[in-house]
Parts: C-alpha cells; structure tokens; sequence
C-alpha cells in the first residue's frame, strides 16, 4: 500500500504579519498529529534557490528589472517544486511552506506590475501542477506591519519599498483570496500570536481530519 | 541630431568553435571603423548575470531542473537587454554578444528537451523586442569541438554533458540558421582563425556600409 498524497499548505502576507511565529506553532501542531512534515521557504529550499534568493533581496542591487524578478522567484520555484515539495508529496509527507506562486501574483504582479496572465503561464509549467491544498493569508494594515517589521534591523531589497508598493501587494493578495475562498484562509494578523494560531488550526482541521481518517 | 541606432551582432557556437578568439578579432575590426562597441556575454554581463551565470555553470549542482535553467538563463538575458543592450543601442553604440536567446533554443530547447512555443514566450516579453540584427553561428562537428575544448582544464555543469546532448544543440542552432537566412551566418569553425575572422567580417560589411553612408 502506498501513501496517500502529502497536503501542502502556504503561508502568505506582508512584512511583520507574523509568518515565522505562526510557522513555528502551525509545524508543532501538525507533527502532535503524527505527520511528517517538511518545512521550507521562497524563495530558497534548494541550493539554486537559496542562492536566487541572495540575488533578490540584495540591497545593493539597485535597478533589478521586474522582469528579471519574476523570472529568478519561478526559477526558484520551479526547483522547488521538483527537488522538495513533489517528492515529499508523493510519499505522503506535508508541506509547509513560506510562500508559494501566490507571492509573484502579490508582489511581482500587484507590486511591480507584471500582467497576471504572464504569472499564470510561468505557474503553468514552472509548477508542474503542483498547488497548495490550503493558503493562510496573513492579512495586516500596511502601517501595522511596517512597524513591527522596523525592529528589526537591516531591511532587505524588497523591504525598502514604498506603502503603496505594500498597498498593492496586500490589494493583490486579498483579490486572490477572495477568487479561491476554498483554498485561502484570510487571518487577521493584527491579534495575539495565540488568536492567530488557533485561526490557522481551525483552518487546518478539515485536513487533518482527512489523514487521520 | 540624435545617433542612429546602434547594431547588435550576436556570436553563437557550441564548445570549441572558437568563439573567444573570434570576439576578440570581430571587436577590433568594428572599433577600427571608428564605431563605439560593447562587448557583453551570456549568461552574465550584469552583476545579477554573473551572479546567476555561476549557479548555471556550477558543475557541483547537480539535479538543477531543465525549467530552471531555462528560468535562469531569462533572468540575466531580461537584464543584460534591459541594462546593458538596450541603453547601447538607443544611444549608436554597437553590442557584441556571446551568446544570445538563439542559445536558449539550442540549449534549453534541443538540450534540454523546453519546448520551442515555451521559449518563444518568455523571449516575446523577457527581450522586450531586442533582437540581433546579425547572428553568426560557428559551427562545428561535435567531436571536434569537443576534442578543442578538452584541453582547457575543468568542464562546467553544460560542458560535461554526452555528446549526444552537443548534437541536438547543433541541429536546433542549424534549424535556427535555416529558418532566418537573413539574420544568420553560418561559419564553418573548422577552418583556421584567420579564415573564420574574415567569413565574419565579409558578413559583417553590409551593417558597417550602413553605418558609414
């Protein structure tokens, strides 16, 4: 008998919207139900990805095209995808990830501009098919999550952007997650780290209810 | 009184076709027609080319997906179009580049099996309408090249592919050739260095009648 089918479940939002916190206490969660699990991260989680990622969030690159953006995250992705989230999937571990293509639609798209029809191509095959079962969207005010963010230290490339950079991301994510309410869950990030998590739980239930059964 | 446009001339060619010595050759013959000329290559010739030029070559990499690469390889030719080529060109310089997209073809698509429609897309957007106006393809039969290019000490990740990988290169730059006679020249790299340096520069004569009238 083989496995059936490992779920994969995204995690999305902006700056200070709390992502790691809950990743921390979503992955506890999900292991307490005895499922392996395989966290991982975008860009990044391969070697090419991880280094992908050092190019765009590089501070001192000044004048990367948007174009050229786009095309390093699916590069990413596309590895991804192959070398991690598939096979996990297909031995029936879960996937928790931060970030998946949703984020080019936030940001590349609403942020920068690039048409969502030339993001829904690049997802076509740089994919594979593969899309998340469940996406929590972390949804914060732009001003709130800017400020938790601040505390942080150096800013990376993309952190630099102006508010309405941020607006249009959010606008962007929101708008994605009103098109697919079966696959996104919208968090309102601005409760206690304890109230997110129990949303993201709650969210997670029906899956967990599937592989126990 | 603004320049005229510049020209951009593109080299392409397998291992060993002698492509270095041929750029060296091409760029003082068009600097002597007092034209101002930069030489550029791909992957590379912007600071996030190189960057990605060394995950694409690094032959400690293995596994990195043929989507990936294709991926990649868009990343720093949508920059070095949008930094380096385009700027030259707009204000009459001439650009000289090893390689172009026609090696995204030849590699990605008869290499690596990225299907020619796929390749044509990302070209459509990624290029922004920037295309050679002369493409020079040296070429050469596989075992040759490859027999030249031995002597050079460690093969990067492209370089230590089967032969059988470099035939289906050749033929898709051959079927490229053939399907834009006006924009291709096939020279037979075979011949000494003198002989492909002049091939290059009778073919070369028009744009450079061009530019002096």
């Amino acid at each position: 008998m083989t496995a059936p089918r490992g779920k994969f479940i995204s995690l999305e939002g902006g700056e200070g919207a709390g992502k790691s916190t809950l990743l921390a206490g979503l992955r506890e969660h999900i292991e307490r139900h005895g499922i392996a699990l395989v966290q991982t991260r975008e860009p990044g989680g391969t070697a090419v990805g991880e280094a992908v990622r050092a190019i765009v969030l590089d501070p001192a690159l000044h004048g990367l095209a948007a174009e050229t953006e786009l095309l390093l995250m699916f590069a990413s992705r596309a590895q991804l995808v192959r070398e991690v989230i598939e096979p996990a999937l297909s031995t029936g571990q879960w996937v928790l990830c931060d970030r998946f293509a949703d984020a080019s639609y936030a940001y590349q798209g609403g942020g920068r501009g690039q048409p969502a029809p030339r993001i829904a191509e690049l997802e076509r095959w740089a994919c594979d098919g593969v899309k998340p079962d469940l996406t929590l969207l972390l949804d914060l005010p732009v001003a709130t999550g800017r400020a938790r963010a601040a505390g942080r230290g150096d800013a990376d490339r993309i952190e630099v952007e102006a508010d309405a950079f941020f607006e249009r991301v959010r606008a962007s994510y929101r708008e994605r997650a009103a098109a697919e309410p079966q696959r996104f869950r919208v968090i309102d990030a601005s409760q206690s780290p304890a109230a997110v998590l129990r949303a993201a739980t709650q969210a997670l239930a029906a899956l967990l209810g599937e592989a126990q059964a």
